[in-house]
C-alpha cells in the first residue's frame, strides 16, 4: 500500500509526521514554517471551532476582530510581556513593491518604508488594551467578553506540523474586569471551559492546575493550563487561561470610573487555544494503521462501502443504502457513501481507516439478501454483521460508545503514567525509561526547576487544581515542599 | 441626544462614518487603515459568514487554508498578474527584535533579515496555485473546490471603514478543472451564488455580468460581477467572481493526464466577496436614525423594551414577557429582552433604532391589562398595538416582510436609477445631476472607456448578462455598438 505509514514503536516522531500529510490533514508550504491545512484537516479544525464558539457564546463571550498589525512601540509598553515574550516575530518594515528597474519580477520599493515597523501578531494583549483605553470609562461598560478567530505568527525556528508552526489559526479571548475576583473567576471558568471540551469532545483527559512562574505568559500574574499526554509519554499544553492582573491597563492606561466615582484600572484576562490542538488530537488518539477520531469531530462519522463484481449489484446495494443514509441523517449523523467504481473495497477500507472514520459499514450482495451489513469500528478494530432494521439506533449508540472508549482509553494511558518519585535517581530514571507524567516534590523556586530543566529538560507541566497538600522534600534539593507537582518532557 | 448622526442630505459621507462608528460597528485602529470590527458588527459579519459557508458547501466546496505569506517572487510568475495588481503591500522583511541596546524598548534585529522579502497576501492565486501543483497529477483528481476564509492587506492609501481598508476580511474560492467549459460552468455558478446571497440576505438587488477589460482582475480571462447601487447613487461592486483560463496552471507548472494519459493545463477560477459587504449593507438600507438591517442578518432580530415606572411592575411585565421570548425562539427568532433598568425606554428606543434592530416591542402596565404589546418595524418606522395570543406568527410574518420590503425598496431605489442617455451631453448630465447607473452605448474599446473615465470618474461597472442586442453608437466616440452597457461612478 502506498500510504503506508511508519509505525510508532519504530520512529513516533516519523509517524507522526506521515500521518499528517498521508491522511491529507496538512502539509509543509513554499514558506519556511507555515503549513497548509487541506480540507480534510480543516474540517476538523472547523468542528472544533463551532464547538468552542458555541461554548463561549453561551458562557456571555461575543466575537470581535482586531488588526493583524501591532506598532513595534506597543510592545515595550508592558515590562515583563516585552521581557519574556519571544522576540522571533514576523517585521513588516515596508508597503509597497515596485517593477524592477533592472529586468523582470519586482523588488521592494525603498522609497516606501514605515515610520515604525509593525509586527504581524504573535498575540493581541497590546493592540487589544490600547482598543480597551478608549471603550471604558466606566463600570457601567465592564465587564468586556471579547473573543477573536485569527492567524498569529511566531517565528519558530523548528516547526512541525499543527504543534509548532511559524504561522497558525486560533482563539483569543481578552477579557475586562471591574474587580480582581471578577477576572479570576473568569480565569477559571475559561480554563474549565477547555477541559470540558478537551474531555468530550477531543476525548482527551486533561490535567488543570497552574503553570509555574517560569512557564507563565509573560504579563500573567497566574497561568492555568490544561496539559495532556501523548501516546510518547510527552506531555502537550492543549490551552491556556491567563489572569493579568491590572499590568496591560496599567500599561495603555485604561481606568474606569468606580460606582464611587473614583479612577482605578481595569483587571484582565486572556485564554486561547489553537491549532495545536490537531496535533493533540492525532497524538493521543490515533494508531499504526492511522488517524483515530472522536465521532464528535469526525469530518464524517460513517462511510459506506458496497461490495459487488457487477454493476447491477451495485444498483442494488445503493438502493437499500440510501434508506440507510436517510435513517443516519434523520438523527444527525454525517454519512459518506463511497460509490466510487475505480477504486477497490479494499482500498477504501485502508484509506478510511488512515483518516480515522470512526464507523465503516460494508454491504455486499449476501447482506443485500439477509438483510444485514457488515460493521467495523475504528478505534478497536473489531467488526460485527448487523440487521439493518435498527442500524440507525445501532450506529449512534456505537458512536457514543466509541467516544467513550477513546476517552477511556487514554485515560488509563495517562493514570498509568503518572510516577510518584521520592528521589532525584527515580526521577531521572522514570523520566528516561517510563516517561509520562512524574508527580514529585519541588521547592518552588525557579531556579530549583530551572536546574531540573537545564539537566533533565522535563519542566513543571503543571501544579494541579487538585494536589493533595502533603509534607515532603524537594527532589532537587531537599528542601520542604508541601504538595506535589507534575513534571514532564513536553511538546 | 449624544448618538445623533450628520443626516445623509447634509453629507452623506459623514453620515456613513457617523452610523459605523456610533452603531458600534467597526472604528478606526492605531494601525493606520486597518479597523477593529465591534462585537455588533462582527456579529453581522458572522451571521454573513455562516449563510455563505452553508452556500459554498452545498454547492460542494470545501474550506482550507494556505499561509498569510507568499515569497515575493511568486508575483513575478504571472504576468499580467503582477502588471495589473497593485504593488501596495505589506513586506515582512525581518524574522526577529531584540532589546535596544541604547536604552529601552525594542529594535528589528538587522541580522535577522529574510533572504527573500515575505508579501503579506493580497489575494493567493500564486501560493494556492504553486500548493495545487503537488495536488493534481490525473484528471482523477480534479476538480478541487477549495475556499478560504481569511485576511488580506492590500496597503490602501485612502481607506474608509469597510468599504477601503488595508487589512480586510474575506473568502477566497479557488478551484481546479480538467476542461474550460467546466472552469466557466463553476465562474458562473459562483456568481449566481453571490447574486442569490445579496437578494435573499442583504436584501440588495444586484446586476450581474462581465467587467470590462480595464476592470477585469489582473491574470483573469473574464471577470464577472455583482454590482450594487448605494442611497447617494454611487455604484459598489459587492463580489467577483473570475475565469482564470490556464494563467495560473502555467505561471506554476500545474499539468495533469487527461483520460487518453496526455498532459494538460489545469483550468482555474477564483471567486471572492468580503468585509466590504457591510458597507453596502449599511449604505444601502440605513436612514438618519441609523441602521436598517434585514431581519436574516439582524444579530437580534427583535428587542423587548419593558415600561414601567415601579420595579413591581417591571416584574409583573418581565413574567409575560418571558412567555413571549419563550414562543418567539421557540420558532428560531433570536430576541434581546432589555430590562435594563439603568437606561430610561426613550434612550433604548433611540439605541435599538440606531442599531436596526428589525421589530421592537414594548410593553407597559396598560398593555399588560388588555393582554397587547406594542410592535414598532424599524424599516418604516410605523407602530401598531397587538395582541400577544399569536404575537410570535404575527412577528414571524412580520420580519418576512421587513426582508421583502427593504429589498423592495432598493430596487425601486434602483429602477429609478438607471438611466438611459445617447449623447455624451445626456451622459455627463445624468452622472452629475442624478446618479446612479447610466446604461450607454460604448465602442467596445479599454482607450475610450479610460479616456470617459479621465473626463468624468465614471467607469463601466457592468456588462449585463441580460443586456439585449441593440444596435447604437458609442456616446463618447460615435462607433458602432451592438449592446448598452452600465457607466457609474464607483466606490
Amino acid at each position: 500500500m502506498a500510504k503506508e505509514l511508519t509505525s510508532r514503536s519504530e520512529n513516533y516522531s516519523q509517524w507522526y509526521n506521515d500521518l499528517v500529510v498521508k491522511a491529507d490533514l496538512a502539509e509543509n508550504s513554499a514558506v519556511r514554517g507555515c503549513m497548509v491545512i487541506k480540507p480534510y484537516g480543516y474540517a476538523i479544525w472547523e468542528k472544533m471551532q463551532a464547538q468552542l464558539d458555541k461554548m463561549f457564546k453561551e458562557t456571555g463571550h461575543q466575537n470581535a476582530y482586531f488588526p493583524l498589525f501591532i506598532p513595534k512601540s506597543f510592545f515595550s509598553r508592558e515590562a515583563s510581556h516585552v521581557e519574556g515574550f519571544a522576540k522571533e516575530c514576523a517585521v513588516v518594515t515596508h508597503y509597497r513593491l515596485k517593477n524592477d528597474p533592472n529586468g523582470k519580477g519586482v523588488v521592494v520599493d525603498p522609497e516606501a518604508k514605515l515610520e515604525e515597523e509593525l509586527i504581524v501578531r504573535p498575540t493581541s494583549e497590546t493592540i487589544i488594551w490600547n482598543t480597551y483605553k478608549n471603550w471604558i470609562h466606566s463600570w457601567r461598560d465592564l465587564p468586556i467578553l471579547c473573543n477573536q478567530w485569527a492567524n498569529v505568527v511566531r517565528w519558530e525556528m523548528r516547526t512541525r506540523l499543527f504543534l509548532r508552526t511559524a504561522e497558525f489559526l486560533w482563539q483569543e479571548g481578552h477579557t475586562a474586569h471591574a474587580t480582581q475576583a471578577e477576572a479570576i473567576e473568569e480565569t477559571e471558568k475559561m480554563i474549565n471551559v477547555y477541559r470540558e471540551f478537551a474531555e468530550k469532545f477531543l476525548a482527551l483527559p486533561v490535567i488543570v492546575g497552574h503553570k509555574s512562574e517560569n512557564e507563565r505568559f509573560a504579563g500573567a500574574l497566574d497561568t492555568l493550563c490544561i496539559e495532556a499526554l501523548m501516546q510518547d509519554g510527552k506531555a502537550l499544553q492543549a490551552g491556556t487561561s491567563h489572569f493579568l492582573g491590572q499590568n496591560f491597563a496599567k500599561a495603555f492606561d485604561v481606568q474606569f470610573a468606580n460606582k464611587e466615582g473614583k479612577l482605578e484600572y481595569v483587571w484582565a484576562t486572556s485564554w486561547g487555544v489553537s491549532t495545536r490542538l490537531m496535533g493533540a488530537l492525532i497524538m493521543a488518539h490515533s494508531d499504526d494503521n492511522g488517524l483515530v477520531l472522536p465521532p464528535k469531530l469526525a469530518p464524517y462519522q460513517v462511510v459506506i462501502v458496497p461490495i459487488y463484481k457487477e454493476i447491477e449489484q451495485l444498483n442494488s446495494i445503493s438502493e437499500k443504502v440510501s434508506e440507510i443514509v436517510a435513517k443516519l441523517r434523520s438523527r444527525g449523523i454525517s454519512v459518506k457513501f463511497d460509490d466510487n467504481d475505480a477504486k477497490k473495497p479494499g482500498w477504501k477500507f485502508a484509506e478510511y481507516e488512515l483518516k480515522g472514520v470512526p464507523v465503516r459499514l460494508a454491504m455486499g450482495p449476501r447482506d443485500l439478501e439477509n438483510g444485514t451489513v457488515e460493521v467495523a469500528r475504528r478505534d478497536t478494530l473489531t467488526k460485527e454483521v448487523v440487521g439493518i432494521d435498527n442500524i440507525d439506533q445501532y450506529v449512534a449508540d456505537l458512536l457514543d460508545a466509541i467516544q467513550e472508549n477513546i476517552y477511556k482509553k487514554a485515560l488509563d494511558f495517562r493514570t498509568s503514567h503518572i510516577t510518584k518519585v521520592d528521589t532525584w535517581d527515580e526521577f531521572k530514571d522514570a523520566l528516561v525509561n517510563k516517561g509520562g507524567f512524574i508527580s514529585a516534590h519541588w521547592d518552588g523556586t525557579p531556579e530549583t526547576e530551572q536546574l531540573i530543566k537545564d539537566e533533565t529538560k522535563a519542566t513543571i507541566r503543571c501544579i494541579p487544581f487538585d494536589a493533595e497538600a502533603e509534607e515532603g522534600k524537594c527532589i532537587y534539593t531537599g528542601k520542604p515542599s508541601d504538595k506535589r507537582v507534575l513534571f514532564a518532557i513536553a511538546y
